[in-house]
């Protein structure tokens, strides 16, 4: 659209008209039937999609503060074990730093997570494990239900950062044995930024930590919860949490299931495009590790710029992320989270095709028919 | 409005229509022109209504965000001095406690500081002093300067919750050796919910706290907002971003000095039908301590019940605050922040005063009358 590019982040993402508009009304008093209304309808739409029976409370920060909240309210004070294969992993346990003695278990962005030396960890006494589920700085879904499986072995609890998989690919935080979930307002679920909800297990709330933050503290956050209408402890986001609830309607509407699977046809036309044209794939995929649902990266091949590919698509309207850090100037990722369709995805493909042949790479072959082909099917 | 009550609440506040409709934009990357434009516009906006030239920061969270932002970057592992005398000064004293050593300086509240003892803290090593301005739960201005001053001859961080001052009262934060002060977006800026901005001095970069907190590091915070264009170090809620922009925009076009000469009308109003009425006010004023420009509060007469007068005036359209935590069923309180102008406050002390005179209650004297005398000078 004119003055208006085509986000295909991995995060922010396009809003249906109903979410923007729901932030229109005028401000409420937030101690009341309507701000707990709001509130109530939010959780229960995303329970099923946390695949949780468990309390989601919901607070006013980004995911980051989702990530934060977590920690510091049942990792303060403890041995933590922090999985790391890309920048979010690494956030999460830059995190548990502050509050924790953390043991970062790292490996290369994008590759396998050391599962033998978690499970080592576990054995040493680690009680607190954090995993980003789906780690879109490599674009790699990670072995959640492998990972909660060693958790429950040892009796530790399970922070699951969902970011970005709630809502647009299968969680199952309760069967998984995820204590703590936490999801992004702006990604899947296609709501402005500037939420975060987290999953609490009854397991968790008896190990909570003590001398917990203050805003980010979730036995607050549970307690106002527990009122009745829903409160929040200090003042809440009120337009944000009217959009969310939004949000959470259409996703509703359209049922998780089919939300799950439009994601995961989308992404596999990206994947498809760039496997055709003969690029390299950024996740390292093997029987536990598979490429994201909902983003897609490749390596720019040799002697490619980021600038010739992201450049010229931005040129053209359409945006999508380069790498973070240390993988700047080297991959691109293509988002296909929330309300994203058809038609974006062909346009981006379509859009990168063409910045690869105006760069002089000797393409494969047709991604967009190839991309084109799964979308139609 | 139908379907739409009045808020006279001493935050959140009605919104002008041109701040809701700046939330109706499409998501943007927030790493942007577009982003760091509007972060812009609103720090330059907030400088001469904070009373400083020093960088603000604005966090994605509440008004206690920002309290936490600033005491768990600049107040962690110090030996912190919190002078108390309502509700939101003692938040301050409890977030204060979870990350220093704190002594809590308590007065009655709605009563003068206790200065003498804020002096023999000092003079016992306090690195760093908390003050809020303007106490909305016991309706008082609290002696910034004073505060101030004796910060600066022992040379302590001084750090002023303008939650519900800035914007609607006068803060010289400079003048006053104020090194951070806060606000909240939903009070006297009239902008939604959600959003708090943080002015920090050189002095306090200079003494910024160990492993502070990760959300609300205002380092961190500090380091993107000095990129260009400006950025947060994690995703900011947009929409929130924009509104205050605009909010920023409508206390720019009316000029701060015209802002706070509306704010003491209209509360000099209240205050003086409160006097008629022959109620007593809730702030002990004396040579220091002054009631409220943006909250004004009075005791319930002997008798009266909160329900016969807040909740006639709610079944009226119209609500405002009760009391809060000790003050609970004690006291009212009407706000008069941000938009709020001479017809509001009219409707509020007619409304008032006949549910007054519907509970019984023999009043002195016309207070709508004495009102109106005040508002039409």
């Amino acid at each position: 659209m004119y003055n208006q590019t085509l986000l295909m982040m991995p995060g922010p993402v396009p809003m249906a008209e109903s979410v923007r508009g729901a932030m229109l009304n005028q401000a409420i008093n937030h101690r009341s039937k309507q701000l707990g209304d709001c509130y109530s309808d939010i959780v229960r739409i995303l329970q099923p999609v946390f695949g949780t029976k468990n309390e989601i409370l919901v607070l006013s920060g980004s995911g980051t503060a989702g990530q934060e909240a977590a920690i510091g309210s049942f990792a303060k004070g403890k041995k933590v074990a922090s999985l790391v294969n890309g920048k979010f992993g690494e956030r999460l346990g830059l995190i548990s730093q502050i509050y924790g003695e953390t043991t970062m278990i790292e490996s290369e962005w994008g590759h396998a997570l050391n599962l033998e030396a978690l499970a080592e960890s576990l054995e040493n006494g680690a009680e607190v494990v954090t995993l980003v589920h789906n780690e879109t700085s490599a674009a790699i879904l990670n072995p959640a239900e492998e990972v909660g499986k060693l958790c429950k072995k040892h009796d530790a609890l399970f922070i699951l950062d969902g970011i970005t998989s709630i809502g647009g690919d299968v969680v199952k935080a309760d069967e998984w044995g995820v204590d703590v979930a936490i999801v992004g307002s702006q990604k899947c679920l296609a709501a402005p930024a500037g939420l975060a909800a987290v999953s609490v297990s009854e397991k968790a709330w008896e190990r909570l930590s003590e001398n917990r933050p203050f805003y980010l503290d979730l036995k607050k956050a549970k307690k106002s919860a527990d009122a009745s209408p829903k409160e929040t402890p200090t003042t809440p986001a009120v337009p944000l949490f009217m959009a969310m609830r939004e949000a959470c309607r259409l996703i509703e509407e359209e049922g998780i299931e089919n939300r799950i699977a439009r994601h995961r046809k989308l992404s596999a036309a990206v994947r498809e495009a760039g496997k055709v044209w003969g690029l390299a794939p950024v996740p390292q995929v093997d029987a536990l590790h598979a490429a994201s649902n909902t983003v897609t990266g490749f390596f720019y091949p040799e002697g490619i710029e980021d600038s010739q590919i992201r450049g010229f698509c931005k040129k053209m309207g359409i945006e999508f992320a380069g790498g973070q850090d240390r993988f700047k100037g080297k991959i691109f990722r293509v988002g296909n989270m929330g309300i994203i369709d058809t038609p974006e995805i062909l346009a981006t493909v379509a859009t990168i095709q063409l910045a690869f042949k105006k760069a002089g790479f000797k393409l494969g072959g047709d991604g967009l028919e190839a991309a084109a082909e799964i979308l139609s099917a």
